[in-house]
């Protein structure tokens, strides 16, 4: 058979219509989740952290970037750098790590926090430190907003060792949500 | 005719790519919206009923998603079940249901969402319970996460009586926004 | 050569999946972000213009949607209008555009926002005031919450001069996030 004129077009066609699929499906990001994680809070980082593993669990690939008061959340308390007098003051009042987290609601000087831990721990959820290593264990990437780290004057040196941890820019992120099927903020 | 080998090729690229964007569409989930209901404030949780009737206007099925706090907005204050101490404790801290809310900010010890509440009614928009009324008419369906349930201690039999409510685990917020368009966290 | 019936067939397939992927292909809205910003602090709102600018860098259009106590951050605190006694109560309640927000955490009786503000500064980051003038030029949409405005009882006269602001309902807000890659509510 020779192939006529109307194949060839029907050829190039159906070429053209695959790319645009092929496009389609990379950016559609299905396989892909990102998690925005600003606000700092003992609830809201709990809440990021189980979507992560809920979604991981469905070998849904999560990238959560952890940008302005989130950042402390991974603060390593055991570490400690010498920083100059202005971040060594914001250093001091933002919370050292996980385990300093306040709740956005119900804080009551410190009970509130302690009071959802031991009822959480109570109802058999895991705690924020450990999902943080189910996290590292399935694969969750954790970036950190450079900026953020250096407007509270936070290093990388005092922060926790996380497998593939890195610190990025605001580009990441829009790169990270436009090949990602969705993103939760929080 | 007979079908030629070229033909044939063709046909099984077509058959392919009509698979590829069948699952793709429905991937999409362009008719679908999912909100992640969290911080509990009478704001918020105004927002995102007014979202959620928003969208159903536009024929977009709508999901909403109570989790932590929030779950706080769907007690029903003429409802009361037998407890244990610390689940008794709790519900006593928390709102009991959506009249009950406090603001996100200019809560002034309750004067603040009385003051929006008045203000709003005012200006014709409506209350939060009859948002909740028509969300149920649109056919919103609505979701409470089952954890937080326990950790805060509540009952189902507590809840209000709201179509097909119904109480899941966080795999089934993963799922729900997957087959979304968007989700809208608040 | 003359046409089959099988080669009709297959013509009237790739027209069919051609129109399916011009509809996904539009629905996707890979080049469209929009930004939902309701909760009015110095720290979000500034959030929302970094990434903003950093997807308008991208040549992804952006819409942002302010709604509720966001609202507050566009007032032109050198413009004033006549308004009755409870919209000038709410109004006088309201931070007084850009400058005047809070923090959503260490607002520390308004030493917090200018404290965040210095630190920024040193470290090279654009001022929110800055921000939003650069959002401006790269053509980043703003539209306001009609109903928000008039919940807080602010006159359009009094809100800040940007290029093509509008003042929409909230199906505007549903028709932007079905055309958008993502949606960032903060």
């Amino acid at each position: 058979m020779t192939t006529t004129p109307t194949e060839l077009e029907l050829q190039e066609t159906i070429r053209q219509l695959t790319e645009r699929m092929d496009a389609l499906e990379k950016s559609a990001g299905n396989d892909r989740l990102s998690i925005g994680v600003m606000s700092g809070n003992l609830d809201t980082t709990i809440a990021a952290f189980i979507i992560a593993l809920g979604a991981a669990a469905y070998d849904i690939q999560v990238d959560m970037f952890f940008t302005f008061w989130a950042t402390a959340a991974l603060r390593d308390p055991k570490k400690s750098v010498a920083k100059g007098f202005m971040d060594t003051m914001f250093g001091w009042m933002m919370p050292r790590g996980s385990r300093a987290l306040p709740l956005s609601k119900m804080q009551m000087a410190g009970i509130g926090p302690k009071m959802i831990r031991s009822v959480m721990k109570h109802h058999g959820v895991k705690s924020l430190e450990q999902l943080m290593k189910d996290a590292a264990d399935f694969g969750v990437r954790i970036h950190v907003c450079e900026m953020s780290m250096g407007v509270m004057g936070f290093k990388s040196e005092e922060m926790i060792d996380y497998p593939g941890i890195d610190y990025v820019g605001v580009g990441s992120f829009i790169n990270m949500i436009s090949e990602s099927k969705q993103v939760v903020f929080l």
